[in-house]
């Protein structure tokens, strides 16, 4: 049983609040919705909800106890706001300070703090995974194929890259191809990543062939409710065209968004898509 | 008084390795150029010198030997070859196994592999600036603009960035504006790394304001006499492109081509370029 009566759902962008969304109106769960303006898709206005700018937490929280919600899940990437271009309301003034100091130390300290505000609300944060019970990654291969032993040692590599930049407050992606770590995420984003991977000389992967992992994992110590790192069919189709072998990623706590889907074109693509345990790549 | 008698230059790609020549050719010292295959610039073919493939090792001590260098400079960028296309001589055949197992390491450690062949063989390996003496960043401000505190603050934070991820042997490069890291520079080079900067929205520097810092400097622990990270006019043009404050450097070691007209650019389009020490930077 849930240990919720009604859901919230604060909107960002990206895929995964409309598949939450959907998910709760299959089950005939109720859910409200804040699309955040300017940053969630233009197809969450089909579910119940409200428009909210993202420093108006007087607004957001004052709609989600009007309509009942006693939980709140946020989904989909929120980038850094500009703070000069805000309009906050009462709340959110009282707030700025506070979240402008956090957005100093990265996003993950931004969406830290606005967890804390729900929390200090009596509202039940509650992540995503716990919506939709199977979008954790597996452990093992999601596909037909698995990684061979180059591609575990380049997924090794890439985890751990992904590990040292923990304090930075950013790199929940990295990409390593036979031993040369060819990118690391920063501000731009999983899919520019896999863009830029595309453009490099493919001598740089060491070789015409496929080759090469992307890797994604929580940083060390980041808020797990909030800003998981996902994949999906996607994320499969740009490692495709970056010429890797596959995408590894964190399993129990990295999502994947449609599972079947994203393990059915990773075997399309011949790729292999593999949930690895934080033991796995501590052991050398 | 210079250690050697004569100097080969083995040319990578950019505008170091025809710097150094010229310079040379200026002073009246000999100098001959070994232009790496598809990789050395055009120009370098103004100087007296040979082709050769960047597997021809034994080509490469040959010619620099008949030539009477007993120092040579490795300058210029040298991306990961591709191993399958090589060919080697017998000399290089003979280190391929040894190159391919550094290779794997990234590129520090094939560079440290080639030094050691060419120390081997009784050549002295020299920095560039043992050449040009005023190449290695000066501390301090190199234009008439200096950074501010939230400047000094970003550049801390991109040079801890780059410290962490020297166990990766990558990392000459990181953005940070406003206390996030923008960008961290991998196998693209920083060219490439400014300019999604500049795709970047305006709101994650922390404004529409000229914000944020560029630091370069060696991967702790590197090979100082080859691969030193450099900048020059193309660098700060791009730095302004992508909405950045300055550019800062690591005094001493990180190169500044140019020193005169990369200042005089930086104070045409407002930026600083600023050489640090490490003491700094780790202080807090």
């Amino acid at each position: 049983m849930a240990r919720w009566t009604k859901l919230g759902l604060v909107a960002g962008a990206g895929a995964l609040p409309q598949r939450i969304a959907a998910t709760c109106a299959e089950r005939g769960e109720p859910i409200h919705v804040i699309r955040l303006e300017k940053i969630a898709d233009e197809a969450m206005k089909a579910f119940p909800g409200d428009e909210c700018g993202i420093a108006e937490f007087g607004k957001i929280i004052r709609k989600l106890k009007m309509e009942g919600c006693d939980a709140v899940v946020l989904a989909g990437a929120v980038r850094r706001p500009n703070f000069a271009s805000l309009k906050p309301d009462w709340r959110g003034a009282a707030l700025l300070p506070k979240l402008a100091a956090a957005a100093a130390k990265g996003d993950g300290a931004v969406l830290a703090a606005l967890v804390e505000t729900l929390e200090s609300e009596g509202l039940l944060v509650v992540g995503a995974e716990e919506i939709i019970k199977d979008l954790a990654a597996p452990e093992g291969p999601l596909g037909r194929l698995s990684p061979g032993e180059d591609d575990l040692a380049d997924m090794k590599k890439a985890a751990a890259v992904i590990r040292a930049l923990g304090p930075f407050d950013i790199g929940q992606g990295a990409v390593v191809a036979g031993g040369l770590v060819l990118a690391v995420e920063a501000a731009e984003g999983t899919d520019a990543m896999l863009d830029r991977c595309a453009l490099l000389p493919s001598a740089m992967r060491g070789g015409a062939e496929r080759r090469g992992v992307l890797v994604k994992r929580p940083r060390p110590g980041q808020e797990l409710r909030v800003d998981l790192p996902a994949i999906g069919v996607e994320t499969v189709k740009r490692a495709h065209r970056a010429g890797l072998a596959g995408v590894a990623v964190e399993a129990g706590v990295a999502l994947v968004i449609d599972a079947a889907e994203t393990g059915a074109e990773a075997d399309a693509l011949g790729l292999f898509v593999y949930g690895f345990t934080d033991a796995e790549v501590r052991a050398s």
